[in-house]
């Protein structure tokens, strides 16, 4: 049958609906339990950084180059070499890293936190104290951006992405003329969940923002920014284009070694202007005396070098890539036909975009989690779970292992597809 | 001369205080340069958890006895051991334990926040929109407390203290009756300076108050819990007195690893009821995955058990009792006969606190410097640094060698009793 469910007559979509029904019956009695929604590291990859726990095993690797002892307090703004690294891993002079502690998370909630509670930029008043600070969030997008927020109650303004990056032009427009939007939150590469990276024409676009708030800040979450699959997609450093500028404070990036060697036992940091460091290790020096800089000092011995990070990755690639082309062949197998889903297909980061027959993101979900399949839920990844298609949903390989990718696939497809017949059906 | 400085004619005093200020220009010549202002271990310290650094050496030992692959994400309350381990080191069940970061500091501010931005209690009103929150501060008290108050631009309340904790019928008349007292900050045990323990009385009354505000949140900083010099001073567990009462929710108790193993790269615990666990955990969700489990295992495999943790303190109390053994020493050679100061004499923590002649303080604090040593700056012990008496110095004699505290003791003296005389011929 290869015909295009929009293409088929109410007769023949009856027909598939019902066999769709029948595979969809099997599979529910057949009692599977899987899980595609963890964006998480499966237990090979954590296995590549093994070594990691026997890289520090003596107070004598705990002298600073600068001669401190890293088992003592202090050092809140890191050590030199975490500095260093983390600077020539993201391209900027290791004067402009905060080191912190296992989550860029954190980072990223505290500085924003930092914005609402005491305010940024010249006249530092508090987004609080402001009353309408609203933020901008390419959509889809990472809900844990999205529930940051919620949580500080600021209005979030969904911007289209368009497979390189937002949507410039509807950004000018907001980010130059409305005092009120405060910030935005963007993932420049490999963006979770679409894969997309942003080009080098809108970074620097977004670089050259003139905001009507002068106390604007981006909040560039980079977490992907070494996690390829072996063809790199570049992203530009964005910093290229604002360090010397008067954007020069506009821009917090931030990292984390989460995906490199342990999640949430890695080492995160932003990289900022040198003003926007020393205000935020004024406020972090009373929430904090150091980050775990033992941690650091394990990283950097560790690590090493960005060449060794790079071959590092490859390790990660090794594993990640089959499921990514797994996930994909799947898709083209049971989609292309149909003509009922698109996804993306990244070369990196930890996730595809599929979306799906419009309006049917809900039912699939829930087709999914009755017959044993757990995939992220529908509209997460939209601001306020507002998929204004109810088409999007987020997709996660690393996790699960090939074997049990293919079974999901074979469900997530066979419940997408029974949603889209059901929808069509309803449609006529 | 075995006349105090107060009972001495000016002519004694006129000759007594040439003869300190030819001392102190002999110390001031001899170019030292001492640091009795911090805080922090000694290396001697460090060293006793040097197998720390080989405690956790494989991938093996990272499964949780829930089965939980502790390098992964998730267990944002901590791991099972590690709740474990802490309640009973703290003296409550396990569900009652926040596992964290590195920092007690940093669930402090964090907590802290928390009532600040978004409330706690039944209304959950943040402190922010009530406009007028206010902290009563026992003093001579710990500066990091202080300082997040003065973040928050919370008003500080000084609270008298006894020896035995803070004068409690202050407190009462206070809290019980004026709804804009939201919290107080305690360092129960070996409080930060004056080495005091609150006593039985105190702490059954101060978990037994009526708050007027019903959003009233006790920050209990018990960071000197097992830092005993031998002789062990016991403190009551205020949960004792409010688990099952209708105070149940008030009460914060905060400790860490860092003065037990490592400063800042240790172990960070709350301690506090269900309903704050899950409140926190709520919020937390939104700022952080988890914290860093790898830590936390290592931790419980290197401290096993309260009575491990015990013996391990006996290490520290060897290098630390001779340290505060000799500041006594040196202030009773120095003082006792002229009569200008006293200073406690605690049975563990990390201070000693030192009172000399009422305003001398800063002058001491002064004399010092340009001497080259390096105290704790006058009134930091007090909210906003206003000491009412200007008389409060805090010795942190854990740092130094102690041929070092030796010297700085002499120094110290000098530059107390030289202020002393000065100050007397002035009000002559």
């Amino acid at each position: 049958m290869a015909k295009k469910y929009v293409e088929m007559t109410k007769s023949e979509l009856t027909q598939v609906n019902a066999e769709l029904q029948k595979e969809y019956d099997k599979i529910v009695e057949s009692g599977i339990s899987l899980d595609l929604s963890r964006g998480k590291p499966c237990k090979e990859q954590l296995d590549v950084s093994d070594d990691l726990f026997r890289t520090l095993t003596s107070s004598s690797q705990c002298i600073s180059k600068t001669g401190f002892d890293v088992r003592n307090y202090g050092l809140l703004q890191g050590i030199e070499e975490a500095k260093e690294l983390f600077g020539q891993l993201l391209g900027v002079p290791a004067e402009n890293i905060l080191v912190g502690g296992n989550s860029s998370l954190t980072m990223q909630y505290d500085a924003f936190a930092r914005c609402m509670l005491f305010g940024v930029g010249e006249h530092r008043m508090s987004w609080i104290k402001q009353g309408d600070a609203k933020i901008l969030c390419p959509s889809p997008g990472y809900d844990r951006h999205f529930a940051i927020c919620e949580e500080f109650r600021t209005p979030m303004i969904p911007i289209r992405l368009t497979g390189h990056g937002p949507d410039m032009d509807q950004v000018e427009e907001l980010v130059n003329n409305d005092p009120t939007i405060k910030g935005m939150f963007c993932v420049p590469k490999y963006s979770n969940p679409t894969g997309e990276t942003y080009d080098e024409k809108t970074i620097r676009r977004i670089a050259e923002l003139n905001p009507a708030a002068k106390d604007f800040r981006l909040f560039w979450d980079n977490a992907y920014l070494y996690h390829d699959f072996g063809k790199e997609t570049k992203v530009a450093n964005i910093f290229d284009y604002t360090f010397g500028t008067k954007n020069e404070d506009m821009v917090y990036e931030f990292f984390s070694t989460s995906k490199i060697t342990f999640p949430g036992s890695g080492i995160a940091v932003m990289a900022t202007s040198k003003n926007n460091i020393d205000y935020a290790v004024k406020h972090l020096s009373v929430q904090s005396i150091n980050s775990d800089k033992i941690n650091q000092m394990r990283h950097v011995l560790y690590l090493k070098s960005p060449e060794n990070v790079k071959d590092h990755m490859k390790k990660h690639a090794e594993i990640l890539k089959p499921k990514f082309e797994l996930v994909e062949q799947k898709f083209h197998e049971a989609f292309d036909e149909a003509g009922i889903a698109t996804w993306t297909e990244p070369n990196g980061g930890y996730f595809i975009s599929l979306d799906i027959f419009p309006n049917t993101a809900k039912t699939t979900f829930n087709l999914c989690k009755a017959a044993g399949l757990k995939i992220t839920g529908a509209g997460a990844t939209f601001p306020y779970k507002k998929d204004p298609d109810s088409k999007n949903l987020r997709i996660c390989p690393s996790y699960a292992s090939l074997e049990d990718l293919e079974k999901a696939c074979d469900v997530l497809s066979v419940c997408a597809k029974l949603a889209a017949t059901r929808r069509l059906l309803e449609m006529e």
